[in-house]
């Protein structure tokens, strides 16, 4: 066992007072512990980048983690403020979808954060994160029992993904995610795509991204063009568009959101 | 007590060897130190900035912590390298204004580092934070006596803040931060909009910012517009110019430096 | 002695999942080390700045540290992943030149990482530093002989940097750095100059880089212009054209690869 680890997620930048504030204010509580950045730099606002960022890293994570995850364009408003604990992992964010991936994969037990006992701030705060959650974290992080932080709630706010629709000869997914690379992670995972190829054997796939029909199917980045999109299974088991060290996005013109059909050639 | 904690705030960038290059120095000398990056993208040479990020973070840490603050134009020549200690932290710049708003809060004694046993190099250095105050931290965090390191100065160099002016129906202040949303930071605090309220009871307040005349004051962002710029009591207690999920400052073409006036309607 | 360090740089950037899953890993097998953020902001795929930083750095650093030095466009091909040992250091890396400037500065011994049995994956992936390389970090950092993650190999590959080349009158030399702030490193190194000054005593120096003729050198930047580019010798003991708070990338429209030429006047 190691000193107790949280691992921190927000769309604060890297510029401001922000990051700091919470560092201190959980360090002021528990100064063993070891606060990890996952990233600071989500899109602002960015309730769906920050759901696919905090899933696809969090189960490399050691038992007993805490995350604090804040992206919260009602901070201040009556939204809740969320636990949510599996048997490995701890969740603290806002009660505003960010979980939506989590609450998918991990058995959880949800609670409202409430005890203002453990607050900075009895009242009000336009800063949350630093005077109502990581005074939480930290409280946690020392072993504080979970209902004296909260109380038991029935559900959470959820995104509403579009999951991919299999009809036949055509998967039709949507675009979710886009990376510092520019490349474009979809939706449509590699058990998606095992099935599909079980059902269409001997099929060469197609992948139509807007105006674009990419035929071109890699396994690694340096097998791939330079100057022409390819479609992989990237490091997360999804299909991923990308291109030889440039951007798929830019050539493209697709971001999150955008739809994408894989079909039979 | 946990482990030493040395706080980092730097225009540095993450992009070079400026940065590990002092977290490599400082763990040589005391390996068991927590190092926590506050910062390290203050905008290049802004003094202003660096004293309103670290004064905004720096009270939320423990006891004990160490800061080494460096923003620093005139590094190589002359001017001092300070530290201030009050009676929880101590504070290593340079002697260049980067303190000042520490000096409004904290009663602290003065100290020039000049020892240069514990200095990397003896002579001159265009690198002082590697050189120079890294070891300086790190040495202190390993308990050497402040004496050892150098001797008591009298007074520091201090960025001339202009205060807000109150007269009569009128608050003129001074935009003195923007953060990474583009919310505008005035220093026009809580304590004077309320002093201001009482004199002006019943008063409704407007806020003149450049050519615009900003009406809507709310208590979280959530309840502002996200066309129109609105104005609230920030997460620091200064009143700050924000729109709704938009660039505040881009909007209304203000920043730094600016005059707003807060008066009755 | 500390907990065990271990050094991350790669061009990652900050706002994906890529680091955070480095991290997740390494805690996961040793949640006692101390993970070091030396940079994630390498330029995409420059293997050249990541071996200018990396070697900018390491010296600073404990002996027993373990650098992982990720950029790695050929990742998931053949090229093989390297573990360079010195008597002080570990350096875990793609085998793609990105230790070059250690290998002229460090004696190392040579291993090629292979051993599945540490790997998360035992088949191809196109995430190595999380799969194989990160592992492999943390195992080495518990104390796992090298012998049991690889086989010593009896080479590697090398960038081929264009050394200065000094005949009579002139020193040819290359800009190999950018920093943040604009300013270009070169190959030129202090000892050079000391030689060249020796054998053309008294001469003042000029420096030609693209279509200007500098002629101003300092030993610190505030000594230097705020209008024309200067050169000094840097905290690498390198020759550096800077402009006072300004870039002089931008101003003379050169980066690295670019030649300079120093000269007597």
């Amino acid at each position: 066992m190691g000193r107790p680890l949280i691992g921190l997620l927000t769309d604060f930048g890297s510029r401001d007072y922000f990051v700091a504030s919470l560092k201190g204010v959980i360090l002021s509580i528990n100064p063993e512990v070891n606060i990890i950045d996952l990233t600071h730099d989500i899109p602002d606002y960015n309730l769906m980048a920050a759901a696919v960022v905090l899933w696809a890293c969090y189960k490399f994570f050691p038992a007993g983690t805490i995350f604090l995850a804040v992206v919260d364009p009602q901070v201040g408003t009556e939204r809740r403020l969320l636990l949510a604990r599996s048997e490995k992992y701890s969740f603290i964010a806002p009660d505003n979808g960010l979980l939506s991936m989590i609450f998918d994969e991990e058995k959880v037990e949800l609670y409202e954060i409430k005890n203002k006992k453990y607050f900075l701030t009895e009242g009000r705060s336009t800063f949350e994160a630093r005077d109502k959650m990581a005074p939480a974290c930290a409280w946690l992080s020392l072993g504080l029992p979970v209902t004296e932080l909260g109380a038991p709630v029935s559900s959470a706010e959820k995104i509403n993904f579009q999951f991919p629709s299999i009809r036949g000869r055509e998967v039709e997914g949507q675009i979710i995610y886009q990376d510092k690379f520019g490349n474009l992670f979809t939706n449509i995972n590699q058990r998606q795509i095992a099935d599909f190829l079980d059902k269409n054997s001997g099929a060469n796939l197609v992948l139509l991204a807007g105006k674009k029909k990419i035929t071109e199917m890699v396994s690694t980045y340096a097998q791939g063009s330079n100057e022409k999109p390819f479609f992989l299974i990237n490091s997360l088991g999804l299909l991923e568009i990308a291109i030889g060290q440039a951007s798929a996005a830019e050539q493209l013109g697709l971001g999150p959101g955008d739809t994408v059909v894989l079909k039979k050639q």
